[in-house]
């Protein structure tokens, strides 16, 4: 079967999370993607990793989760020799995305004016932390100060907490979704009018976007979300919505109505509560009556009375337990791939299924300036000249 | 200028969360996004709000939130009036959306198949909960029991917490993101073969996705990530990792080099702690000696001088300071448009630009059928049949 976008070219200067997570959600569906990094020492993210460990050695799981179906081109881009392949390949691709601060492709030649004389058709994205200009051009941009920045950080957990860092990368993935929305809208377009564009993403806007019915809410209903002091799973929610301790883990109560829930609970005076008023305003008071009595019975007893009941109920995983979840199982989610250092390695698979055009995994993550030599050949570069390239250190070819 | 996705027709029949913002996202690019809404009582999501309170008496920021730019059709799905008229609109969309339980859509008649005979090349999308089949196929599926399924809801906050919600629709916006991902790519497939398909999105597999490089390493580094019980920012991560209190709010500092945070704290001895060892396994303590010093300053005085040393940090914003903030403005964020029973509103802007097919709001979201009349004539119903149907209850329309 084809995929939908087999044909389509990629070359990507990306790093670290952002950036690479847009590329490989266009890799996944079958773009080629090229993958340039610096030769040598590749990638930043190949640098960081999680508790200080590392796989097979020296491999990170974080550049590894990004960075699948690519190939990677380790290259010098600021020497003769190395523009002269970048403007190549850009003469080739179909989409280039960056995601250095605003500005530093342009002073190396590689900015959107540049790469359009060569290739007029280009879609060319740029992703960077704040935007490509503004009070903060010059300051670092990373998820967490994002985070910490557009509001989100304060929005999880309880008041008294303070700021809450969300667990994952969610502004750089965020705008990774952004980007990508942005790039397939701009292709289409291509495809029929055969312009190409320049676009401009970044992780401020789309971390604020993500929030737009917090925002839409405290912007126009002039009231400020207080969290909770309970396991009350949101801000502005009223009880039950939260979480409860059973007597061996967690049940978590969505928008369920109150009387079905009061029965499945088997308390009648608590029909006293059943006001929306009510249930906002002594949403903590409800949630400790509520857990008093979930904790009396296991997460597994309480599934079964409550979904008899149609009510909005699920337990609570563990990460460490999902890959054993029944649903995740029949869903397919986590497949393998053989990595040439690592081995057989565990990925999360493509989250949707399209009938005429699969995603498909198809590379795990390259190594560093793995397919120098195949891009290069593809270019037209001898096997010599390739050779001498290697040894001048402008390109650099890392195998297993 | 020209939008992306001028003259693609979609046929919204999405209610909640899911599906109106993936709809949205489509009419933000310039989509004619026509949302079927129940005849009388509408979309669910009209019927819910954030602490009991309405706008303009009965308007739900949250279902504001999701639905500018699209046009409603409020209609009786099951009369065979109905019928007809959606028969006829499928005909000539590109694209079908709904995010009802599975199996809905094809007992109402509306499934793929019966579509697909109607419009051979239309590009139908189903967003589920869990899959569109398996263990968990009667189950309710909406985000916080996602968030808890998927182990979302365990990565956040601190350890002795139990599951942390995320503050916003997590789950719901990720799937969302990746059914405007699969569609986009789909009609560019389409715009290339003529070929329409079937996608199948669901929010499980989004949220496990989203979470890809934790289980990266979760699964292949098999070390299970501890939550810290310091506001360490993420729990693979060292010190300095997270967000510190000041003498007047809060401080994010994220990963930045060892030596040069100890130079901007003025405490040398910290130098001890420069083993990347030893700042994982010691964060909580280090986080601690940390903070006794950044609470004797205020947060600008800190970013100051930690920016000085390009110290990748940044101030904490509660949701309702985010508007005032300097690049917030600068980047345009929040605009208004004019809402028919509420007045100005403040919407959140489309979250980065393209330069050849911005993104533009053109219409505040809907009242419930406001459409209806318009939709109808252009289909070629008379406006005596149109007023028979609104007798007869088939349609209806609301207007301010």
């Amino acid at each position: 079967m084809d995929q939908a976008l087999k044909g389509i070219k990629v070359l990507d200067f990306s790093q670290l999370l952002q950036g690479p997570f847009a590329t490989q959600m266009l890799g996944d569906l079958g773009a080629d993607v090229i993958k340039i990094e610096r030769n040598g020492s590749g990638d930043i993210y190949r640098g960081m990793t999680f508790f200080n460990q590392w796989i097979a050695g020296d491999e990170s799981p974080c550049f590894m989760a990004w960075n699948r179906n690519k190939r990677s081109l380790a290259i010098n881009i600021k020497s003769e020799q190395g523009k002269e392949i970048i403007y190549k390949l850009a003469k080739e691709a179909d989409i280039i995305v960056e995601n250095f601060r605003p500005g530093v492709m342009t002073r190396l030649g590689y900015g959107y004016e540049d790469l359009k004389k060569i290739n007029p058709g280009i879609i060319y994205c740029s992703a960077s932390g704040w935007g490509d200009n503004g009070p903060y051009l010059t300051r670092p941009g990373q998820d967490l100060l994002v985070q910490s920045l557009s509001g989100a950080i304060m929005t999880s957990g309880k008041k008294s907490d303070g700021p809450v860092a969300i667990g994952t990368a969610l502004c750089d993935q965020v705008n990774g979704l952004n980007s990508v929305y942005a790039i397939l809208a701009a292709l289409f377009y291509r495809e029929k009018t055969g312009k190409g564009q320049e676009i401009k993403t970044n992780l401020l806007s789309s971390a604020i976007a993500f929030q737009m019915q917090d925002y839409f809410t405290v912007q126009n209903l002039g009231q400020t979300f207080e969290r909770p002091e309970s396991k009350i799973g949101h801000p502005g929610n009223p009880a039950p919505f939260g979480m409860y301790q059973t007597s061996d883990g967690y049940l978590t109560i969505a928008m369920s109505p109150w009387p079905k829930l009061v029965e499945a609970l088997g308390d009648s005076s608590l029909m006293e509560y059943d006001d929306p008023q009510l249930l906002f305003d002594q949403r903590d008071k409800i949630h400790g009556i509520i857990e008093a009595i979930t904790v009396t019975k296991t997460t597994d007893e309480w599934l079964e009375i409550m979904l008899a009941l149609d009510l909005w109920v699920a337990k609570v995983n563990d990460q460490k337990d999902v890959e054993n979840d029944p649903q995740v199982i029949h869903n397919n989610t986590f497949v393998e791939v053989e990595h040439p250092k690592a081995g057989k390695v565990k990925v999360t698979n493509i989250p949707f299924t399209m009938s005429e055009t699969p995603g498909k995994i198809t590379r795990p993550s390259p190594m560093i300036g793995e397919h120098g030599e195949e891009i290069l050949s593809e270019l037209g570069y001898s096997r010599e000249t390739i050779e001498n390239m290697i040894n001048e250190n402008i390109i650099s070819i890392e195998k297993a």
